[in-house]
């Protein structure tokens, strides 16, 4: 069901680009990112107050499929879809979309982690939240 | 007249924050410069452009006055107001302002100029919409 | 053979911690990208002069593994090494190390393709430079 | 004496630069954060520590006049001196200078104080090791 996935909306920032005039490959994990914890919150959640109680969730893995390049003043969506991996991880299946066109910009695979005490991996209950 | 003043909203994302859990400094001048870029699009311009014309528009001089520190999640405005300065200077004077309670978090005055051949300054003809 | 490994060092900047207290996500991929340009400069190659040039390199996956957390102060460096892949395409292969321990922090495949007029793929004579 | 002063060397990254070619107006407080940081280094202090520890250190305020514009590979150095301002603040003055010609680039002011308890100024004991 396409209502199930979470979408958040952005627009390019003239210094998110870089000498070839397109926004710079770092800069589209860092939209990534902002639409996750936009999901987060979503659900409920907060990514600082999260950290702040001990729960540090981190990436361990990511796949980022460029597709096309966001230019200057381009509006694009981020959507996010969370789901269990094996027992103890979490995978955020993510597309960002140009909006003029609805063109594939970049298809991403995040997989992370929360790690008790900053060591052991576990599953936060509060995590759970993003399942539903 | 306060109805000319522009104004641009943005919400504060957690990758702008530092190990001191608030907004680093230089992020502001971000915040700044995409206002900036926001209001040159609200008289018709586009910074970008204007570049690939050749029309180099530089800050030669940034005044910040840091009076609050914007957190993650935090909803701020960014106002923009442009003034000749002398005959060839731009100042753009602007506020951020959290939005929850009107504080304002920074005061800045940057003045720019616009260089020829990337080289001998010059007032463009474009500019004066800036300025009506 | 490992000496034909190229490598940059690096210390970790604290503005690139975010606020878990250490190197955001994104940052990495700056640091994969600019000691791919530092390799390019081994070769006798300027990544700005080949764009300038009308050579646009774009990156069109990123795989990465975050094996651990850099902090900061650490120093650290980060390996490139660079392999044709099918007649097109670019792989590098990179990898960060911290220098004290000379523990893995990332692991990274990063393919490359360039593109002729901004759109057709090619492989371009200078980019030969890179196999040697 | 300018043998107190302090320096610490960079080489501009590719993803520093925007797409006007040259370094981007806030990644040079970026540059001057993390030359002020290695200057707390050189006297026994950690930014990160400090922050630990509950020593707030926060700029007020920045005057920065943008001298001249680094490109893509420029190396530049970056100096710092420290002076109380009044009983509670401290003044960085720091200059960046290209080393091929040792050119001004940009000269700032930077205004910081300490909060205790994230709220009221106080001088800490530790900084009296920057008058030095």
């Amino acid at each position: 069901m396409t209502d199930t996935v979470f979408r958040s909306e952005f627009q390019v920032r003239d210094y998110e680009c870089d000498l070839q005039g397109i926004v710079n490959n770092a800069v589209y994990q860092n939209y990534l990112e902002h639409a996750r914890h936009e999901f987060l919150h979503s659900r409920g959640l907060d990514f600082a107050e999260l950290t702040a109680l001990g729960v540090i969730i981190v990436v361990i893995r990511a796949e980022l499929d460029y597709k096309g390049a966001l230019r200057p003043t381009d509006k694009f969506s981020v959507s996010v879809t969370a789901k269990p991996l094996g027992r103890l991880k979490l995978v955020f299946e993510q597309e960002i979309r140009r909006l003029a066109d609805n063109e594939l910009m970049l298809e991403a695979k995040i997989v992370a982690v929360s790690l008790r005490d900053g060591k052991r991996p576990y599953f936060p209950e509060e995590l759970k939240k993003l399942m539903s």
